[in-house]
């Protein structure tokens, strides 16, 4: 009997698979596969058009360039190429990152540079050299959603701050900021996406920027402006980058995923001296350097090939994109609202507040569509009603399709919600397609 | 008046120079750069002889087994190349390792391996999923001093175990368990490299092999198993990896930067079914994905190439330069003791009890030679009488020029000891060149 019962809690408790449950740091008590997770195994099989992923147009990137990059690197500098390097990365390559930085406002030296496997690595080094169980992390609500995994990896809270279509609301900041400190909270960081935000597509202006490092400044909060997609502007560029204006209190996170290509997991950290001395120590103590042969392939590829030019032809590929995802919406879905973005790889959609994006998820993937859940980028369970459209990887054409089926989804949810409703019309939103639009529900 | 004390007690703390000193996390606090690490930067320079790194021999490696690999790759899967993947890493070189990880005895499956950046990025990720502060983690003394930097990161307390000739005592073992749980402490992880040790160049025997995976298991200790060198023996191999006759209770680190280059950044774990889930899933967090690029040149020379031979090849290289560091010592510094490693890259230096190897350092710079003090490898203040000698980089002519250099750094020290000291006779203990000899002083 007692054999029986102690199988049964042991059972219950879901933990009798592993031996090792009672062993894990309690950082790990939080660590969990994304419910979406097994639902996207199966959104990737061919035939689902998927609005879901983040994945760059690699395809728009010539070949022949990096084929030619690698090889020179292999014929000058091979035994660097496959050599351990510095633990802060090739100086020739944070001095080129310079140049990069420059077409958004931003002067450096490049030794403030720390050269990261991707900026998502430069993401996670930050949040263990600040995040202390229990400290707070603000963000834009939405946000991007691995950014809040690695947040609570660390077992810091993470704070949504109002968001509109001109990105976060100086005014919300103050006020959350009132009301942590009133809580007694300790206030880490601010952790914004400042232009063609993911997931929202909205862009912060020149004043809110200035506004925001202000109060950041007033309350001793230390800004960490993430900016994957500030070079894929559509027509204007985005205002300048937060670090253009603020040394001092501001780490900045760039990449080569979206302006080359995500394989090579090069991306970088500009911080004031002291934090970028820790970086380089936690870097190294986390994967002793990062790699020389893709930081050698990217440093060959700047110096021989126009990358200025083939920025463009990135923003020529998803501009093209994003057009056939708001014209797809318009005429399949002009009930609903969304995010005009200008630049970037994201549509902000919004649904009549009786339906649930995660509960529709299966249906849509059964009609050969998938998204991402609005629930997944936020920390505290906003977003049942918005979705992510992503419009950076299928083609024009595919993106047609994609929003015609989710389109089916949606009236097949929509006529089960009217079927088991009072039998009252189902009140729908008027679309919004542009900035002068009413602002769209991003908070 | 009160500014300037203010002023004078802000400078005296240390921090005035970084204004974000007091956000840091409680774990940053033990984050240093070590004091040899600016005198490693003046021992960069070329007319030094540095028997202190751990680079590998690349030049070992034919380069257009590299570049063939690569421009295969791209011709045939660029796309996928150039692109983000599997958070767990790239099925096809998965199963390949299966293979590589044969020759040492083990059994696994494709889907129990997680590549990851380096295995240093696997210690990083495991440590991150077990080690609450105050923590203890177990491991030979001397040990791996990134290893120790990590546990340390994660604020775990390091707890060194007497290793002899034959590696890793498991009395002594028994022994610190016993004190460690009187004292209360959470035992975490066995942290062990039992095939030609780093720093020590000994290897665990197959007796103690099976002894240690005992007491760890009656224990409920995890055990990591990190085997950057096993393939590298220069005559016999070592005993079979302790992940061979164990599966759920060691997590086990393998990596392409000794038998392959380092320059990828490509290592990975075996870890038991559910700790393996959360590896992916930390790994993601960390950094989305390992390049896709790194690992599809690997996979491709593996699939192409006999990597077999050309790890016969480094082997050659290697045993080469310890016959040829070992006979240097044997000519030049009889009188001390030192361990023969019958593969890796380490020799570890005993010196008489009254000199000072970090001490030394400086004077051994100037002389032109770098070595890694003794103290760096212990958590505890340990080794100040012992030195790492690394024969892995240098050509055997170098290594030859940097030990009569490290002569002539001793002599000239203990002719200031002998002058400081009663005048009396300095004593030497004798030379030791086998396992046969005395066993060295590695605790």
């Amino acid at each position: 009997m007692s054999a029986v019962s102690s199988h049964t809690s042991t059972q219950s408790s879901g933990n009798n698979l592993d031996p090792w449950y009672g062993n894990y740091a309690a950082r790990t008590a939080g660590l969990a596969a994304s419910e979406v997770r097994a639902l996207f195994a199966v959104a990737s099989r061919p035939e689902v058009v998927s609005l879901a992923g983040g994945m760059p147009a690699v395809s728009a990137l010539p070949q022949e360039l990096v084929t030619e990059s690698f090889n020179r690197v292999m014929a000058e500098r091979g035994s660097v190429a496959l050599q351990y390097g510095s633990g802060q990365g090739v100086p020739r390559l944070r001095e080129q990152i310079l140049d990069v930085m420059a077409m958004e406002g931003i002067r450096a030296s490049a030794d403030d540079v720390v050269i990261t496997t991707g900026s998502q690595h430069a993401l996670e080094l930050v949040s263990k050299l600040f995040l202390d169980p229990g400290d707070a992390v603000l963000a834009e609500g939405p946000t991007y959603l691995t950014a809040i995994v690695i947040f609570k990896s660390f077992q810091a809270d993470v704070f949504h701050v109002r968001s509109d279509e001109h990105g976060m609301i100086p005014e919300s900041l103050r006020e959350e900021i009132a009301r942590l400190k009133g809580l007694g909270k300790r206030l880490k960081l601010l952790y914004m996406i400042p232009s063609f935000q993911n997931p929202g597509g909205v862009t912060l202006t020149w004043e809110r920027r200035l506004e925001i490092l202000e109060i950041a400044r007033d309350n001793g909060i230390l800004v960490l402006e993430d900016n994957p997609y500030g070079l894929l502007h559509f027509d204007t560029p985005p205002p300048p980058a937060m670090r253009s204006v603020e040394e001092d209190g501001v780490i900045y996170l760039g990449t080569f995923s979206k302006t080359f290509a995500p394989g090579f997991r090069v991306g970088w950290a500009v911080a004031p001296h002291a934090i970028r001395e820790k970086l380089i120590l936690a870097n190294e103590a986390a994967i002793l350097s990062p790699s020389s042969f893709s930081q050698l392939v990217i440093s060959e590829y700047l110096e021989t090939v126009d990358w200025r030019a083939q920025v463009d032809r990135f923003r020529g590929v998803y501009r093209e994109r994003k057009e056939a995802m708001i014209s797809a919406l318009q005429e399949y879905l002009p009930e609903l609202s969304w995010t005009d973005p200008q630049g970037g790889f994201y549509v902000w959609l919004t649904l009549p507040p009786y339906l649930d994006s995660k509960k529709m998820l299966p249906r849509a993937v059964k009609e050969l569509v998938a998204y991402t859940p609005g629930t997944a980028f936020f920390a505290d369970g906003g977003g049942h009603d918005n979705i992510r459209l992503s419009f950076c990887y299928p083609t024009p054409e595919m993106i047609r399709v994609g929003v015609r089926r989710l389109q089916t989804v949606i009236s097949g949810e929509t006529d089960l919600v009217s079927t088991f409703s009072s039998g009252a019309p189902v009140p729908l939103r008027s679309a919004s397609t542009s900035f002068s639009a009413p602002p769209p529900n991003l908070d």
